[in-house]
């Protein structure tokens, strides 16, 4: 693999600040780049070892992190920003106890690396093993929350990759300071200290930096909103695994029993409105629309849901707001749900198809046929069948913890956890083999 | 998942023959996401009578094929081709025979749609199962050879995936047979006709179209050079999955059998120097350089290899040439190799590291700790110990078929069969499950 250009191919004797920045970059990328030749053959006790390190560390620096965090929340409310935002942002010491427990979690998961994917003699006497390696150095772009920094540096770390954390400009002071302590804590270990990396600068400029790298970072995971996520798409040139946008929808059959509908439609929405895997559209089946429809606006109205309607759920509510093509395609993250009435089953499944983001849909019906049918044309990472929307989660599928949530088809699709951050190599074993 | 502009965004009156190439591609696109819904849900059954009928329409209309490869060949005759490339464009009777048979085999394989990769009952009752699911419209541009048309249609039918085809333009008129052929196969079946399409138009930039069409197209897989997978990589917004590009070395090392490293080298470089997994490179222990070198440059010579090497190389041949930094980079395709002599296996890993292209390097030994240490530092697609690199290839490991190599660590790395071209979905079963 040939790195980009190195920095002496800069040829002006006095470099612009971006010039210096990108410098800057190029020197951490390629330390990145060496670390992680170093920590891919570690086995699993060095990298645990490191993990517990790394949790211990975070506790005995809390109350330097928590100084360090005041003064992104001071420059947090400066700007304006929400409490909702404020609190998100913010670490205290029983949070930071929290993350080192996390971190400590992360350790007593099984290690991806080296797990046997494939393995047989072929004909010929061969001996064909594919495992599983890290994939490398993986970028991290996200937003707000400064927890992020340690929980995907741990699973990074864990899997084998070394990590190069890109958060967000408002933590930039908490993230600093967390990333120093985590290379601190791997100082005399065996994992090397540059395995965990911030991505230096804070402009717009330094993302754009990480998503040219191809050759230095093996693949971006941007963890965000939609605006952020397209950007990546649309600029990098290292594969991206995209994440974490979700417009679900929640269809109620014809032969859906009402009750459980109703369940499962006001758990989706209300339970946590702000996360991808919250449902943004409820589909009614024209059949059952008027024994459900009367029933769940008042429920939602209950909840303190805003409803977007077409005419024939208005028709059922006068505060329902007129839907537009911008509802259906929404995603609200918010106390609003767009709310259609569906001919058939089929109809439901082509407005999914035509407006929605491919991560979660959910059918609720008693009727074996219908579920078979939607889970085969539903073209989304997860289907739920008689379930809320919000299952879609590593730790609810059991994986213990979770990188982001893939709403791609390639690599990895639906909660990622280890073994979605690891890649394969074929080991190919012969006694002097050659082919005829 | 919403599509792009629909044409009606476009105001003017007038097209321009850009624009109306655009049109083209993006009606064709549209199509061929129609037909990848259609395709995704049938079953093992429909799509190998679907491959049959194929397999017998290309036999029934092999005159017509050849008649219209008759005019590629003679286009590229007047443009002066070599009859190495324009033995690879041409098509015989015996050819088309062997073509379909080749779509007959595909039909035997097994079908990857449906496969169960993980399944469980969690904790709260949830049955949890992740299938295998298409990964829908697969783009495919490709150089050159027109059965590729046709292997690569074939594997993305039986694997449920819409193939938009983008061969070389000096197989235009054979490629627009093939196609039509199929297409008319697929007449009056359970699989739409419009599962196998030909992007249209033969300039640069119906290959952007492809490259842009995100929402339309899952993926591309560029088959061909080092310059046509680095330029799909730069513009796609279409995830890529690159395949290919092949620098593989074979490390001689200082415990290695001397007669068995001269079998395994001359058979990976010489057995077929045009492909991929063919060595570009060889590496030699100091330790065992005397032993090794002037018997392999002897039969080398003899094979009519030019080799390319460092100053200890050419102390043991006059005619060795001086080995550039272009050397230990190339892809040469040829009868030529890059040689060095390296003072330790982990200065062979480090040659690698900088020049390998991430596809196959083999290890030539008797060492155990040896094969142990390279096969754990050696970060390519394929790691071969005491065998030739021309075995990543995947009808050599078994997998009946490939559509590529790929030299990636997304999603898949070495030869892709079938399962490389699926995704996968989660399906949660509850009985009015929500969270607490």
């Amino acid at each position: 693999m040939r790195p980009g250009p190195s920095p002496s191919d800069t040829k002006e004797p006095v470099m612009s600040e971006q010039d210096r920045e990108r410098e800057e970059f190029l020197r951490v990328a390629r330390r990145a780049r060496e670390a992680a030749a170093g920590l891919a053959p570690l086995p699993r006790a060095a990298k645990d070892a490191a993990l517990h390190r790394i949790a211990d560390a975070l506790v005995a620096a809390a109350p330097e992190i928590v100084k360090a965090n005041e003064v992104d929340v001071a420059r947090a409310r400066e700007n304006g920003t929400s409490e909702y935002m404020i609190d998100r942002l913010s670490l205290t010491e029983p949070r930071i106890a929290a993350i080192a427990d996390a971190v400590r979690a992360v350790a007593a998961l099984p290690d991806p690396v080296g797990e046997g994917v494939r393995g047989t003699v072929l004909p010929n006497g061969l001996e064909l093993r594919q495992v599983r390696v890290p994939l490398g150095v993986v970028g991290i772009i996200y937003e707000g929350r400064p927890n992020v920094t340690v929980d995907a540096a741990a699973l990074c770390l864990k899997s084998g990759n070394v990590a190069m954390l890109r958060g967000s400009s408002s933590a930039h002071d908490s993230n600093t300071v967390l990333v120093r302590v985590m290379q601190q804590a791997l100082q005399d270990g065996e994992v090397p200290a540059d395995a965990v990396q911030l991505v230096p600068g804070t402009s717009r400029e330094s993302v754009k930096h990480l998503m040219r790298a191809r050759g230095l970072v093996d693949v971006l995971i941007p963890r965000g909103g939609a605006s952020l996520i397209n950007s990546v798409v649309e600029e990098s040139t290292v594969p991206v695994i995209e994440t974490g946008v979700g417009n679900c929808a929640v269809y109620v059959d014809a032969a859906a029993d009402v009750d459980m509908a109703l369940k499962i439609l006001l758990n989706a929405k209300t339970q946590r409105p702000s996360v991808c895997n919250a449902a943004e559209t409820v589909l009614v089946h024209a059949d059952i629309a008027d024994a459900f429809v009367p029933r769940a606006l008042d429920a939602l109205r209950a909840a303190g849901v805003t409803v977007h309607g077409d005419d024939r759920i208005r028709s059922h509510g006068a505060d329902v707001v007129a839907a537009t093509e911008e509802d259906w395609a929404a995603e609200y993250l918010s106390l609003d749900i767009a709310a259609r009435v569906v001919d058939s089953l089929d109809d439901a499944v082509a407005h999914i198809r035509e407006y929605g983001s491919g991560h979660t849909e959910a059918i609720v019906t008693d009727s074996q046929a219908a579920a078979k049918r939607f889970v085969a044309l539903v073209d989304s990472a997860a289907v739920m069948v008689n379930a809320s929307t919000r299952f879609t989660d590593g730790e609810e599928f059991g994986f213990g913890a979770e990188i982001g949530i893939s709403t791609q088809k390639l690599h990895a699709r639906g909660p990622m956890g280890l073994p979605e951050l690891t890649s394969t190599k074929y080991v190919v074993v012969g006694e002097g083999h050659v082919r005829g």
